[in-house]
């Protein structure tokens, strides 16, 4: 079942943007990976320090197996300093939609 | 700014599948909305009531516009009786990244 995932980030006040790219570096190394659907970042409408992160993937497998690689560990390095929490994680069995490849 | 929204519907017990394809029907009559570049729904991983929809949409307006026509209202009203209540709601900016047209 396609695994959708959206997470909140709380970055230090005014790093916010820092956090947003390390994480958009991470979507751009994941456009080779074709277990990955979608990886897409944003700020909150009024808060530019609150990042959230919509992912969807084959299966809650390649989701976790994607963040084994050295690369990623890297990535996770650099952004948790910028990190002052997290704001909330669900997990969601993606059962279709547009947007989807193949539409579910 | 592309807009992106995640939001949680929670259904009267036993009624999430049939909440479930009112929504997905609704993603099947936005496959030919080109303001529309995801809208994707699903279940949480351990409660089939619990239904979770993420939407991207070329911008806010382009979102809130969508809610207007008959046949949408139709859904909304299709919808509501199926509903225990709602389980947040996240408005995002989103900047780039994987999986959306034009990647952001």
């Amino acid at each position: 079942m396609t695994y959708g995932l959206f997470t909140g980030f709380t970055a230090h006040p005014g790093r916010g943007a820092e956090l947003l790219d390390v994480l958009l570096a991470a979507a751009e190394a994941l456009r080779a990976d074709p277990a990955c659907l979608h990886y897409v970042a944003g700020t909150a409408e009024d808060d530019p320090d609150a990042v959230w992160v919509w992912e969807a993937w084959i299966d809650r497998a390649a989701h976790d197996a994607a963040l084994e690689p050295p690369e990623v560990r890297a990535a996770i390095a650099r952004a948790r300093p910028l990190l002052a929490g997290t704001a909330g994680r669900t997990a969601v069995r993606l059962h279709a939609g547009k947007g989807l490849p193949g539409g579910g």
